[in-house]
């Protein structure tokens, strides 16, 4: 069977019961599309992990690019292996392998700690590497839309952890877990002074005569990678990007809605449930398709 | 080498990598003093897990009870077996571990699930129960109280989430890496508008007047176990408690202030650090005393 995890580099499936990542949710993840042996927006997600780590007092190796690369690099090494051995059994894959997407996930946690919040500083952090199927969407939401939810859970306001992706997802599993209409492919969630956030599992973004609007992050939600790029290549292209705190009716009047994450890239939004029985409904339009070619023609969606 | 720990009643010592306590933080805890065999307050600890699995939709079991006791029993079993070994091998202990006091902690996470926040109806909880060693305070601050500080760490406004013991615990990790001085021995913390909520790991109660005062949990917090009976005592000894919002200065008028959690029970609080270099100093007076008595009374400290 392949083995598709290294936890510290080895082959290993279950971390100690004591790691203070499931104790406390002290760590950080980063889930990241790769397409065949690369990785997308590899130096981005890098990135916010060492801001996340600084953050909540995570010491990460200096060397943590390396270790992260490696770990990598000896699961496709693994994989390929596994595939020659397939091959040399006749049993024939219908894909090509080498450009196959998969989806990596990295965990660090502040390691194995005993009982208590405060941790001793010689403790090693634990990391986690694993590779698993990129899901199909046989209905192809990124050509055809979503309809979403608007959620009843709401993220606290927690500036001190805004932005970054750390394990303490309890928001988003409420979130999540509060419908399971299939047709429903996300939900929208409002901070605790009922302004947009972003969706359960991505970033929200909307426009309105030509200006994109997305909400900010600073008071809580995560900072995507996707997010960013499209912030950037907004820029890149001139055209004018709003965040700010916005309350759902402003979804009323908008002209194109769209959430994004590193494995969706860009869905848009084509209706949605809002309080009052309103029901809108929007078109894809120009910005969206123009950025999700852009995306697209850089490799990440 | 004695077994501590069983993970769904198995001698276990590890979790999947993709239990979803570690990925997501669903899950809860509960930190029992263990009298011998008996666990301490264990049908107010049972309550509080049980509240807290219905409202973070963990669907416990509903033989929970027996699962848990029956894991307890097979730990003791194990030492009780591991002890007969020893002396037969004439390695005494100082102790009459028949009578000896442990930390009994259970966990219970939402179980393995794939990647994202949506799981599975058919997914079973994970259950880890593990014993380790009472902490040995040998300046016995129950008795001569203890030097505490203000965090600059705050808990977020999240009533969904208020007064459960869950596993999205980074506000106390981040609060108590605050201070390394040993001589200081918890830290208080407010919420974001600036009340104050708690220690790090413990309830926070404070007298003026013959009046108790503790800060009410309904928007973040732990609703700790000793808190609750605390609360009960007060109202059979006809001392008037109060549950409100109150900020930080109310300590400075403050005729008592005390700490408590199920390890440490009450611990009196002597001396602050509070901001513009405040430094209230309190004696230990007749309520705390009071209060400890009855709990040593019940068994509970």
């Amino acid at each position: 069977m392949t083995q598709n995890i290294l936890i510290n580099g080895l082959s290993e499936q279950s971390l100690p019961a004591n790691d203070r990542g499931l104790a406390y949710g002290h760590g950080l993840f980063e889930t990241i599309a790769l397409n065949g042996s690369q990785p997308v927006a590899w130096q981005a997600h890098l990135a916010r992990l060492k801001e996340g780590a600084a953050r909540i007092a995570i010491p990460l190796p200096d060397n943590i690019d390396q270790l992260l690369e490696e770990d990598l690099s000896c699961l496709l090494a693994q994989q390929s292996s596994d595939r020659s051995s397939d091959k040399s059994s006749d049993i024939s894959s219908e894909q090509d392998h080498s450009v196959q997407r998969q989806v990596l996930k990295i965990t660090i946690t502040r390691g194995c700690g005993g009982r208590g919040y405060a941790v001793d500083d010689t403790v090693s952090i634990n990391r986690v590497v694993q590779l698993s199927a990129f899901p199909q969407y046989p209905d192809n939401p990124a050509e055809n839309g979503i309809v979403v939810r608007l959620c009843r859970t709401s993220l606290a306001l927690a500036p001190q952890l805004a932005g970054i992706k750390h394990l303490n997802r309890l928001e988003q599993v409420l979130a999540r877990a509060e419908w399971h209409d299939v047709s429903i492919r996300e939900g929208l969630v409002l901070d605790t002074e009922g302004f947009l956030v972003e969706g359960t599992m991505s970033n929200l973004f909307w426009s309105q005569g030509g200006v994109l609007y997305t909400p900010q992050l600073d008071r809580c939600g995560v900072n995507g990678i996707i997010r960013q790029r499209i912030i950037s290549i907004a820029s890149q292209h001139g055209i004018a990007l709003h965040q700010g705190l916005f309350t759902p009716e402003v979804l009323l009047v908008a002209d194109e809605v769209f959430v994004c994450n590193s494995i969706i890239g860009i869905w848009p939004v084509t209706g949605t449930v809002l309080p009052q029985n309103q029901r809108p409904e929007w078109l894809v339009g120009p910005i969206t398709r123009m950025l999700q070619s852009q995306l697209s023609a850089e490799g990440i969606y």
